[in-house]
Protein backbone atom coordinates (compact mmCIF):
# COMPACT_ATOMS: atom_id res chain seq x y z
CA UNK A 1 0.00 0.00 0.00
CA UNK A 2 1.54 3.34 -0.46
CA UNK A 3 -0.21 6.95 -0.01
CA UNK A 4 -2.44 8.58 -2.60
CA UNK A 5 -1.97 12.31 -2.66
CA UNK A 6 -5.69 13.54 -3.95
CA UNK A 7 -7.21 11.32 -0.94
CA UNK A 8 -4.14 13.09 1.66
CA UNK A 9 -4.81 16.52 0.30
CA UNK A 10 -8.61 16.00 0.08
CA UNK A 11 -9.21 15.01 3.75
CA UNK A 12 -11.44 17.32 5.91
CA UNK A 13 -9.31 19.20 8.36
CA UNK A 14 -8.77 16.66 11.56
CA UNK A 15 -10.25 19.50 14.78
CA UNK A 16 -8.84 18.57 17.83
CA UNK A 17 -10.27 19.74 21.13
CA UNK A 18 -8.20 20.57 24.13
CA UNK A 19 -8.83 21.14 28.13
CA UNK A 20 -5.59 23.32 28.51
CA UNK A 21 -4.21 22.79 32.49
CA UNK A 22 -1.46 23.85 34.20
CA UNK A 23 -0.24 21.05 34.70
CA UNK A 24 0.05 20.37 31.23
CA UNK A 25 1.66 23.34 30.81
CA UNK A 26 4.30 22.46 33.29
CA UNK A 27 4.49 19.17 31.81
CA UNK A 28 5.96 20.58 28.48
CA UNK A 29 8.45 22.82 30.25
CA UNK A 30 9.48 19.84 32.12
CA UNK A 31 9.66 17.75 28.76
CA UNK A 32 11.69 20.14 27.36
CA UNK A 33 14.12 20.55 30.47
CA UNK A 34 13.16 24.08 31.05
CA UNK A 35 14.12 24.38 35.03
CA UNK A 36 13.22 28.39 35.71
CA UNK A 37 9.55 28.53 38.32
CA UNK A 38 8.32 31.02 35.67
CA UNK A 39 7.88 27.87 33.80
CA UNK A 40 7.12 25.14 36.06
CA UNK A 41 5.24 27.26 39.46
CA UNK A 42 1.57 27.27 38.83
CA UNK A 43 1.66 30.61 41.03
CA UNK A 44 3.24 32.33 38.77
CA UNK A 45 3.41 30.22 35.09
CA UNK A 46 4.28 31.41 31.84
CA UNK A 47 3.57 29.15 28.55
CA UNK A 48 6.58 28.44 26.42
CA UNK A 49 6.23 29.91 22.97
CA UNK A 50 7.61 25.96 21.29
CA UNK A 51 4.41 24.72 23.60
CA UNK A 52 2.49 25.63 20.34
CA UNK A 53 3.52 22.75 18.74
CA UNK A 54 2.01 20.03 21.26
CA UNK A 55 -1.30 22.50 21.41
CA UNK A 56 -4.42 20.99 19.55
CA UNK A 57 -2.25 18.13 18.43
CA UNK A 58 -4.42 15.29 16.66
CA UNK A 59 -1.36 12.66 17.55
CA UNK A 60 1.12 11.12 15.61
CA UNK A 61 -1.99 10.77 12.60
CA UNK A 62 0.05 8.59 10.46
CA UNK A 63 -0.17 5.06 12.36
CA UNK A 64 -3.75 5.60 10.83
CA UNK A 65 -3.77 2.82 8.20
CA UNK A 66 -5.78 4.73 6.41
CA UNK A 67 -2.92 7.06 5.33
CA UNK A 68 -0.96 4.13 3.49
CA UNK A 69 2.19 5.77 5.08
CA UNK A 70 5.16 3.78 5.97
CA UNK A 71 4.72 4.88 9.41
CA UNK A 72 7.70 3.49 11.01
CA UNK A 73 9.84 5.30 8.61
CA UNK A 74 8.67 8.38 9.39
CA UNK A 75 10.31 11.62 10.43
CA UNK A 76 9.65 15.42 11.16
CA UNK A 77 11.48 16.98 9.04
CA UNK A 78 11.03 20.69 9.44
CA UNK A 79 9.14 22.46 11.48
CA UNK A 80 7.83 26.17 11.36
CA UNK A 81 5.86 28.04 14.14
CA UNK A 82 4.25 31.33 13.74
CA UNK A 83 3.26 33.20 17.64
CA UNK A 84 0.02 35.03 16.69
CA UNK A 85 -0.70 35.87 20.48
CA UNK A 86 0.63 34.80 23.87
CA UNK A 87 -0.10 30.77 24.56
CA UNK A 88 -2.13 30.33 27.61
CA UNK A 89 -1.24 28.54 30.70
CA UNK A 90 -4.69 26.81 30.91
CA UNK A 91 -8.12 26.96 28.81
CA UNK A 92 -9.78 25.54 26.09
CA UNK A 93 -7.86 24.83 22.68
CA UNK A 94 -8.73 24.28 19.45
CA UNK A 95 -6.78 23.10 16.45
CA UNK A 96 -7.67 22.28 12.77
CA UNK A 97 -5.18 20.22 10.98
CA UNK A 98 -4.32 19.55 7.53
CA UNK A 99 -2.74 17.86 4.92
CA UNK A 100 -1.52 21.11 3.01
CA UNK A 101 0.85 19.82 0.54
CA UNK A 102 2.97 17.10 -0.76
CA UNK A 103 6.53 16.86 -2.33
CA UNK A 104 7.69 13.77 -4.52
CA UNK A 105 11.97 13.22 -4.04
CA UNK A 106 11.75 10.13 -5.66
CA UNK A 107 11.45 6.46 -5.08
CA UNK A 108 14.68 6.49 -3.25
CA UNK A 109 14.34 9.43 -0.80
CA UNK A 110 10.77 9.83 -0.06
CA UNK A 111 8.32 12.22 0.57
CA UNK A 112 7.64 15.00 1.95
CA UNK A 113 4.20 16.58 3.97
CA UNK A 114 3.30 19.47 5.01
CA UNK A 115 1.26 19.19 7.45
CA UNK A 116 -0.33 22.72 8.90
CA UNK A 117 -2.11 23.34 12.05
CA UNK A 118 -3.93 26.51 13.03
CA UNK A 119 -4.03 26.54 16.86
CA UNK A 120 -7.28 29.22 18.35
CA UNK A 121 -8.72 29.22 22.08
CA UNK A 122 -12.01 28.60 22.80
CA UNK A 123 -13.04 32.23 22.42
CA UNK A 124 -11.90 31.93 18.24
CA UNK A 125 -8.54 33.96 19.28
CA UNK A 126 -5.72 32.81 16.57
CA UNK A 127 -3.18 31.70 18.76
CA UNK A 128 -0.54 29.83 16.66
CA UNK A 129 0.11 28.06 13.23
CA UNK A 130 2.59 24.66 13.13
CA UNK A 131 4.01 23.98 9.68
CA UNK A 132 5.37 20.65 10.04
CA UNK A 133 7.58 18.94 7.33
CA UNK A 134 7.22 15.32 7.56
CA UNK A 135 9.71 13.26 5.81
CA UNK A 136 8.08 9.76 4.65
CA UNK A 137 11.27 7.66 3.81
CA UNK A 138 9.22 5.21 2.53
CA UNK A 139 6.82 7.11 0.15
CA UNK A 140 7.93 8.59 -2.32
CA UNK A 141 8.06 8.22 -5.86
CA UNK A 142 4.08 8.70 -6.26
CA UNK A 143 4.14 10.45 -9.23
CA UNK A 144 4.47 13.96 -7.48
CA UNK A 145 7.13 16.92 -7.82
CA UNK A 146 9.61 18.27 -5.62
CA UNK A 147 9.05 21.46 -6.75
CA UNK A 148 7.51 24.90 -4.30
CA UNK A 149 8.75 23.18 -1.32
CA UNK A 150 10.09 25.84 1.43
CA UNK A 151 13.39 27.17 0.71
CA UNK A 152 15.62 26.88 3.69
CA UNK A 153 17.01 29.58 5.65
CA UNK A 154 20.59 30.53 4.88
CA UNK A 155 22.77 30.20 7.95
CA UNK A 156 26.12 32.89 7.70
CA UNK A 157 29.52 31.53 7.15
CA UNK A 158 30.65 33.73 9.84
CA UNK A 159 31.37 33.04 13.42
CA UNK A 160 27.83 32.81 15.53
CA UNK A 161 26.93 36.53 17.61
CA UNK A 162 26.44 34.61 20.94
CA UNK A 163 26.30 30.06 21.52
CA UNK A 164 23.91 28.82 24.44
CA UNK A 165 24.37 25.28 25.33
CA UNK A 166 21.85 23.25 27.19
CA UNK A 167 21.90 19.39 28.63
CA UNK A 168 19.21 16.73 28.08
CA UNK A 169 18.23 13.91 30.55
CA UNK A 170 18.33 10.83 29.96
CA UNK A 171 14.66 10.08 30.39
CA UNK A 172 13.85 13.90 28.30
CA UNK A 173 11.87 11.58 25.42
CA UNK A 174 9.83 9.74 28.50
CA UNK A 175 8.89 13.23 29.71
CA UNK A 176 8.14 14.56 26.58
CA UNK A 177 6.08 11.92 25.22
CA UNK A 178 3.21 12.66 27.68
CA UNK A 179 2.82 16.12 25.93
CA UNK A 180 0.78 14.32 23.51
CA UNK A 181 3.47 12.53 21.02
CA UNK A 182 3.26 8.75 21.82
CA UNK A 183 5.15 7.55 18.99
CA UNK A 184 6.54 3.84 20.19
CA UNK A 185 9.81 5.07 18.41
CA UNK A 186 10.80 7.81 21.27
CA UNK A 187 10.72 4.94 23.78
CA UNK A 188 10.09 1.21 22.44
CA UNK A 189 14.32 -0.10 21.66
CA UNK A 190 12.66 -2.60 19.39
CA UNK A 191 10.33 -0.01 17.08
CA UNK A 192 13.66 2.27 17.54
CA UNK A 193 15.68 -0.33 15.96
CA UNK A 194 13.20 -1.15 13.29
CA UNK A 195 13.57 2.41 12.33
CA UNK A 196 16.37 2.22 11.62
CA UNK A 197 18.34 4.08 15.32
CA UNK A 198 20.44 2.32 17.62
CA UNK A 199 18.44 3.35 20.53
CA UNK A 200 15.14 5.43 21.31
CA UNK A 201 15.99 8.84 19.65
CA UNK A 202 14.52 12.14 21.47
CA UNK A 203 11.83 13.76 19.86
CA UNK A 204 12.87 16.16 16.94
CA UNK A 205 10.29 18.70 18.77
CA UNK A 206 11.73 18.46 21.86
CA UNK A 207 14.91 19.02 20.53
CA UNK A 208 12.93 22.17 18.68
CA UNK A 209 11.95 22.96 22.50
CA UNK A 210 15.46 23.09 23.68
CA UNK A 211 16.73 25.08 21.00
CA UNK A 212 13.75 27.51 21.79
CA UNK A 213 14.51 28.00 25.34
CA UNK A 214 18.21 28.89 24.12
CA UNK A 215 16.97 31.21 22.16
CA UNK A 216 14.62 32.43 24.59
CA UNK A 217 17.48 32.92 26.80
CA UNK A 218 20.36 34.53 24.76
CA UNK A 219 17.67 37.05 23.02
CA UNK A 220 14.55 37.17 24.52
CA UNK A 221 15.48 37.99 28.39
CA UNK A 222 13.56 34.92 29.01
CA UNK A 223 10.22 36.10 28.32
CA UNK A 224 8.03 33.81 26.18
CA UNK A 225 5.80 36.51 24.35
CA UNK A 226 9.10 37.84 22.86
CA UNK A 227 9.41 34.90 20.33
CA UNK A 228 7.61 35.15 17.11
CA UNK A 229 8.63 32.46 14.77
CA UNK A 230 11.05 29.90 14.70
CA UNK A 231 11.64 27.71 11.96
CA UNK A 232 14.15 24.87 10.60
CA UNK A 233 14.98 21.81 9.89
CA UNK A 234 16.34 18.27 11.78
CA UNK A 235 19.07 17.38 10.21
CA UNK A 236 20.01 14.54 12.39
CA UNK A 237 18.65 12.72 15.44
CA UNK A 238 19.25 13.41 18.96
CA UNK A 239 19.83 11.10 22.03
CA UNK A 240 18.43 11.90 24.69
CA UNK A 241 21.26 12.33 27.48
CA UNK A 242 23.15 14.50 24.67
CA UNK A 243 24.35 17.99 24.71
CA UNK A 244 23.00 20.59 22.53
CA UNK A 245 24.59 23.20 21.64
CA UNK A 246 22.81 26.35 19.49
CA UNK A 247 24.90 29.07 17.39
CA UNK A 248 22.89 31.86 16.96
CA UNK A 249 23.62 34.57 14.49
CA UNK A 250 21.88 38.47 14.81
CA UNK A 251 20.38 39.69 11.41
CA UNK A 252 18.43 42.86 11.15
CA UNK A 253 14.78 43.75 13.45
CA UNK A 254 15.50 41.02 16.03
CA UNK A 255 15.66 38.61 13.47
CA UNK A 256 17.70 35.39 13.96
CA UNK A 257 19.98 32.69 12.07
CA UNK A 258 20.38 29.82 14.05
CA UNK A 259 21.62 26.00 13.77
CA UNK A 260 22.17 23.23 16.84
CA UNK A 261 24.64 20.74 16.81
CA UNK A 262 25.24 17.69 19.52
CA UNK A 263 28.71 18.32 21.36
CA UNK A 264 29.27 14.51 22.51
CA UNK A 265 29.14 13.73 18.62
CA UNK A 266 29.73 16.73 17.38
CA UNK A 267 26.91 16.46 14.74
CA UNK A 268 24.83 19.17 13.50
CA UNK A 269 21.28 17.96 14.16
CA UNK A 270 19.28 21.13 13.90
CA UNK A 271 20.02 23.75 11.17
CA UNK A 272 18.57 26.47 8.54
CA UNK A 273 17.00 27.94 11.60
CA UNK A 274 14.95 31.10 11.58
CA UNK A 275 13.25 33.03 13.91
CA UNK A 276 11.58 36.41 14.79
CA UNK A 277 12.29 37.95 18.03
CA UNK A 278 10.64 41.20 19.46
CA UNK B 1 -5.51 30.23 66.16
CA UNK B 2 -4.41 26.81 66.89
CA UNK B 3 -5.86 23.32 66.45
CA UNK B 4 -9.08 21.83 67.33
CA UNK B 5 -8.82 18.42 68.33
CA UNK B 6 -12.36 17.55 68.62
CA UNK B 7 -13.08 19.70 65.16
CA UNK B 8 -10.77 17.31 63.67
CA UNK B 9 -11.23 13.92 64.75
CA UNK B 10 -15.27 14.69 64.30
CA UNK B 11 -14.66 16.27 60.32
CA UNK B 12 -16.92 14.25 57.69
CA UNK B 13 -14.29 12.39 55.56
CA UNK B 14 -13.14 13.81 52.43
CA UNK B 15 -13.77 12.01 49.70
CA UNK B 16 -12.64 12.48 46.66
CA UNK B 17 -13.05 10.83 42.76
CA UNK B 18 -10.57 10.81 40.52
CA UNK B 19 -10.36 9.11 36.79
CA UNK B 20 -6.84 7.75 36.91
CA UNK B 21 -4.89 7.79 33.46
CA UNK B 22 -2.40 5.71 31.68
CA UNK B 23 -0.32 9.38 31.51
CA UNK B 24 -0.74 9.66 35.29
CA UNK B 25 0.76 6.22 36.16
CA UNK B 26 3.74 6.96 33.97
CA UNK B 27 3.72 10.34 35.47
CA UNK B 28 4.31 9.10 39.16
CA UNK B 29 6.77 6.73 37.98
CA UNK B 30 8.80 9.59 36.38
CA UNK B 31 8.03 11.50 39.72
CA UNK B 32 9.78 8.54 41.41
CA UNK B 33 13.07 8.29 38.99
CA UNK B 34 11.37 4.95 37.71
CA UNK B 35 13.38 4.45 34.31
CA UNK B 36 11.84 0.29 33.49
CA UNK B 37 9.77 0.62 30.37
CA UNK B 38 7.13 -1.42 32.30
CA UNK B 39 6.08 1.46 34.52
CA UNK B 40 6.72 4.34 31.57
CA UNK B 41 4.88 2.66 28.11
CA UNK B 42 1.48 2.72 27.76
CA UNK B 43 1.59 -0.35 25.99
CA UNK B 44 3.34 -2.59 28.50
CA UNK B 45 2.35 -0.67 31.66
CA UNK B 46 2.21 -1.97 35.46
CA UNK B 47 1.62 0.60 38.42
CA UNK B 48 4.08 1.21 40.73
CA UNK B 49 2.59 0.40 44.78
CA UNK B 50 3.87 2.91 45.98
CA UNK B 51 1.78 5.03 43.90
CA UNK B 52 -1.21 4.34 46.12
CA UNK B 53 0.13 7.30 48.07
CA UNK B 54 -1.23 9.69 45.29
CA UNK B 55 -4.50 7.73 44.71
CA UNK B 56 -8.05 9.56 45.84
CA UNK B 57 -5.65 11.98 47.37
CA UNK B 58 -7.53 15.53 48.42
CA UNK B 59 -4.13 17.90 48.34
CA UNK B 60 -2.43 19.19 50.62
CA UNK B 61 -5.55 19.69 53.17
CA UNK B 62 -3.46 21.71 55.86
CA UNK B 63 -3.20 24.95 53.89
CA UNK B 64 -6.78 24.91 54.50
CA UNK B 65 -6.91 27.67 57.42
CA UNK B 66 -10.15 26.43 58.62
CA UNK B 67 -7.96 23.10 60.34
CA UNK B 68 -6.44 25.79 62.11
CA UNK B 69 -2.60 24.04 61.43
CA UNK B 70 0.85 26.46 61.04
CA UNK B 71 0.84 24.62 57.36
CA UNK B 72 4.51 26.19 56.70
CA UNK B 73 5.91 23.88 59.62
CA UNK B 74 3.76 20.69 58.48
CA UNK B 75 5.98 17.67 57.98
CA UNK B 76 4.97 14.63 56.85
CA UNK B 77 6.43 11.99 59.89
CA UNK B 78 5.84 8.43 58.79
CA UNK B 79 3.70 6.68 56.24
CA UNK B 80 2.49 3.17 55.88
CA UNK B 81 0.61 1.92 53.24
CA UNK B 82 -1.20 -1.60 52.87
CA UNK B 83 -1.71 -2.97 49.44
CA UNK B 84 -4.95 -5.29 49.59
CA UNK B 85 -5.21 -5.53 45.29
CA UNK B 86 -3.14 -4.49 42.58
CA UNK B 87 -3.40 -0.80 41.18
CA UNK B 88 -4.82 -0.17 38.09
CA UNK B 89 -3.19 2.18 35.55
CA UNK B 90 -6.61 3.54 34.64
CA UNK B 91 -9.92 3.93 35.76
CA UNK B 92 -11.93 5.31 38.45
CA UNK B 93 -10.74 5.78 42.06
CA UNK B 94 -12.49 7.15 45.25
CA UNK B 95 -10.37 8.37 48.04
CA UNK B 96 -12.21 8.77 51.49
CA UNK B 97 -10.05 11.03 53.99
CA UNK B 98 -10.33 11.55 57.59
CA UNK B 99 -8.02 12.63 60.69
CA UNK B 100 -7.93 9.35 62.31
CA UNK B 101 -5.93 10.51 65.68
CA UNK B 102 -4.44 13.34 66.91
CA UNK B 103 -1.11 12.66 69.18
CA UNK B 104 0.06 15.64 71.30
CA UNK B 105 4.23 15.68 71.74
CA UNK B 106 3.54 19.40 73.87
CA UNK B 107 4.11 22.84 72.49
CA UNK B 108 7.93 23.01 71.83
CA UNK B 109 7.91 19.54 69.57
CA UNK B 110 4.31 19.63 68.12
CA UNK B 111 1.41 17.61 67.48
CA UNK B 112 1.05 14.51 65.53
CA UNK B 113 -1.95 13.96 63.00
CA UNK B 114 -2.88 10.37 61.80
CA UNK B 115 -4.60 10.55 58.68
CA UNK B 116 -6.13 7.63 57.39
CA UNK B 117 -7.58 7.13 53.60
CA UNK B 118 -8.90 3.95 52.64
CA UNK B 119 -9.01 3.62 48.45
CA UNK B 120 -11.32 2.44 46.35
CA UNK B 121 -11.72 1.70 42.93
CA UNK B 122 -14.73 2.98 40.98
CA UNK B 123 -16.45 -1.06 41.17
CA UNK B 124 -15.74 -0.47 45.08
CA UNK B 125 -12.71 -2.86 45.08
CA UNK B 126 -10.66 -1.89 48.13
CA UNK B 127 -6.96 -0.98 46.40
CA UNK B 128 -4.95 0.21 49.64
CA UNK B 129 -5.10 1.45 52.79
CA UNK B 130 -2.83 5.02 53.72
CA UNK B 131 -2.02 6.28 56.63
CA UNK B 132 -0.16 9.20 56.92
CA UNK B 133 1.55 10.55 60.50
CA UNK B 134 1.77 14.23 59.90
CA UNK B 135 3.71 16.56 62.33
CA UNK B 136 2.71 19.70 62.54
CA UNK B 137 5.25 21.40 63.98
CA UNK B 138 3.64 24.45 65.69
CA UNK B 139 0.83 22.66 67.22
CA UNK B 140 1.65 20.79 70.22
CA UNK B 141 0.32 21.39 73.78
CA UNK B 142 -2.94 21.55 72.51
CA UNK B 143 -4.37 19.10 75.97
CA UNK B 144 -3.85 16.10 74.33
CA UNK B 145 -2.04 13.05 74.91
CA UNK B 146 1.31 11.53 73.00
CA UNK B 147 0.12 7.87 74.11
CA UNK B 148 -1.06 5.24 71.50
CA UNK B 149 0.93 6.54 68.92
CA UNK B 150 2.12 3.47 66.36
CA UNK B 151 5.28 1.69 67.25
CA UNK B 152 8.16 2.22 64.75
CA UNK B 153 9.92 -1.05 63.16
CA UNK B 154 13.04 -2.15 64.89
CA UNK B 155 16.14 -1.95 62.84
CA UNK B 156 18.49 -5.14 63.15
CA UNK B 157 21.71 -3.99 64.86
CA UNK B 158 23.70 -6.06 62.42
CA UNK B 159 25.03 -6.06 58.94
CA UNK B 160 22.00 -5.34 56.21
CA UNK B 161 21.15 -8.61 53.71
CA UNK B 162 20.89 -6.31 50.25
CA UNK B 163 21.95 -2.42 49.91
CA UNK B 164 20.32 -0.74 46.53
CA UNK B 165 21.48 3.00 45.72
CA UNK B 166 18.89 5.01 43.42
CA UNK B 167 20.10 8.65 42.16
CA UNK B 168 17.26 11.16 42.41
CA UNK B 169 17.08 14.51 39.89
CA UNK B 170 17.75 17.96 40.59
CA UNK B 171 14.05 18.53 39.41
CA UNK B 172 12.48 15.57 41.00
CA UNK B 173 10.29 17.40 43.38
CA UNK B 174 9.23 19.51 40.40
CA UNK B 175 8.05 16.15 38.48
CA UNK B 176 6.99 14.51 41.77
CA UNK B 177 4.33 17.41 42.35
CA UNK B 178 2.61 17.03 39.23
CA UNK B 179 0.82 13.72 40.94
CA UNK B 180 -0.61 15.91 43.08
CA UNK B 181 0.76 17.44 46.27
CA UNK B 182 1.58 20.97 45.33
CA UNK B 183 2.76 22.18 48.41
CA UNK B 184 5.05 25.09 47.41
CA UNK B 185 7.60 24.29 50.26
CA UNK B 186 9.01 21.39 47.53
CA UNK B 187 9.22 24.20 44.62
CA UNK B 188 9.52 27.66 45.68
CA UNK B 189 12.79 28.96 47.57
CA UNK B 190 11.29 31.31 49.66
CA UNK B 191 8.76 29.06 51.20
CA UNK B 192 11.65 26.55 51.67
CA UNK B 193 13.20 29.45 53.66
CA UNK B 194 9.96 30.12 55.76
CA UNK B 195 9.94 26.58 57.04
CA UNK B 196 13.34 26.35 58.08
CA UNK B 197 15.46 24.69 54.71
CA UNK B 198 18.21 25.98 52.63
CA UNK B 199 16.01 24.65 49.41
CA UNK B 200 13.17 23.42 48.43
CA UNK B 201 13.06 19.43 49.77
CA UNK B 202 12.14 16.53 48.03
CA UNK B 203 8.55 15.33 48.98
CA UNK B 204 8.71 13.04 51.96
CA UNK B 205 6.26 10.71 49.14
CA UNK B 206 8.81 10.76 46.71
CA UNK B 207 11.56 9.43 48.48
CA UNK B 208 8.84 6.43 49.85
CA UNK B 209 8.26 5.77 46.03
CA UNK B 210 12.68 5.76 45.53
CA UNK B 211 12.52 3.43 48.51
CA UNK B 212 10.03 1.19 47.13
CA UNK B 213 11.75 0.64 44.45
CA UNK B 214 14.78 -0.14 45.80
CA UNK B 215 12.68 -2.79 47.66
CA UNK B 216 10.88 -3.71 44.34
CA UNK B 217 14.36 -4.31 42.62
CA UNK B 218 16.23 -6.03 45.34
CA UNK B 219 13.30 -8.17 46.89
CA UNK B 220 10.24 -8.54 44.15
CA UNK B 221 11.90 -8.74 40.68
CA UNK B 222 10.71 -5.83 39.76
CA UNK B 223 6.79 -7.40 40.06
CA UNK B 224 4.77 -4.86 41.27
CA UNK B 225 1.75 -6.75 43.20
CA UNK B 226 4.34 -8.42 45.32
CA UNK B 227 5.15 -5.40 47.44
CA UNK B 228 2.20 -5.58 49.85
CA UNK B 229 3.11 -3.24 52.45
CA UNK B 230 5.60 -0.25 52.93
CA UNK B 231 6.14 1.61 56.47
CA UNK B 232 8.84 3.92 57.95
CA UNK B 233 9.60 6.89 59.56
CA UNK B 234 10.84 9.97 57.60
CA UNK B 235 13.53 11.43 59.80
CA UNK B 236 15.48 14.26 58.01
CA UNK B 237 14.67 15.92 54.02
CA UNK B 238 16.07 14.51 51.11
CA UNK B 239 17.27 17.45 48.73
CA UNK B 240 16.53 16.88 44.63
CA UNK B 241 19.65 15.63 43.05
CA UNK B 242 20.60 13.54 45.99
CA UNK B 243 21.15 10.07 45.96
CA UNK B 244 19.48 7.73 48.44
CA UNK B 245 20.58 4.45 49.53
CA UNK B 246 18.47 1.89 50.47
CA UNK B 247 19.93 -1.04 53.01
CA UNK B 248 17.68 -4.22 53.38
CA UNK B 249 16.93 -6.74 56.42
CA UNK B 250 15.27 -9.88 55.84
CA UNK B 251 13.15 -11.16 58.21
CA UNK B 252 11.08 -14.14 58.35
CA UNK B 253 7.73 -15.07 55.31
CA UNK B 254 9.17 -12.51 52.97
CA UNK B 255 8.94 -9.42 55.70
CA UNK B 256 12.10 -6.67 55.33
CA UNK B 257 13.08 -4.23 58.37
CA UNK B 258 15.29 -1.44 55.85
CA UNK B 259 16.34 2.12 56.83
CA UNK B 260 17.52 4.73 53.92
CA UNK B 261 20.14 7.14 53.66
CA UNK B 262 21.69 10.09 51.96
CA UNK B 263 24.88 9.04 50.43
CA UNK B 264 25.87 12.86 49.51
CA UNK B 265 25.72 14.11 53.63
CA UNK B 266 25.39 10.52 55.30
CA UNK B 267 22.49 11.06 56.92
CA UNK B 268 19.74 8.82 58.01
CA UNK B 269 16.53 10.34 56.13
CA UNK B 270 14.03 7.13 56.20
CA UNK B 271 14.28 4.85 59.33
CA UNK B 272 12.36 2.26 61.12
CA UNK B 273 11.24 0.73 57.79
CA UNK B 274 8.77 -2.28 57.75
CA UNK B 275 7.83 -4.09 54.32
CA UNK B 276 5.99 -7.34 53.38
CA UNK B 277 6.33 -9.05 50.37
CA UNK B 278 5.17 -12.20 48.55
Amino acid sequence: MAIDPDKLLSMPPIVTRQVLTPRDTILYALGIGASELDFLFEERLQALPTMAVTLGYPGFIWRDPALGANWQKILHGEQSTILHAALPVAGEIVGSTRIEALYDKGADKGALAMVTREIHDGAGVHLATSRAMTFLRGDGGFGGSAEGAPVPHAIPDRTPDDVVTLTTAANQAQIYRLSGDLNPLHIDPDVAKAGGFDAPILHGLATYGVIGRALLAARCGNDPVRLKRLDGRFSSPVYPGETIETSIWDEQDGKLAFRARVVERDKIIFTNGYAETA
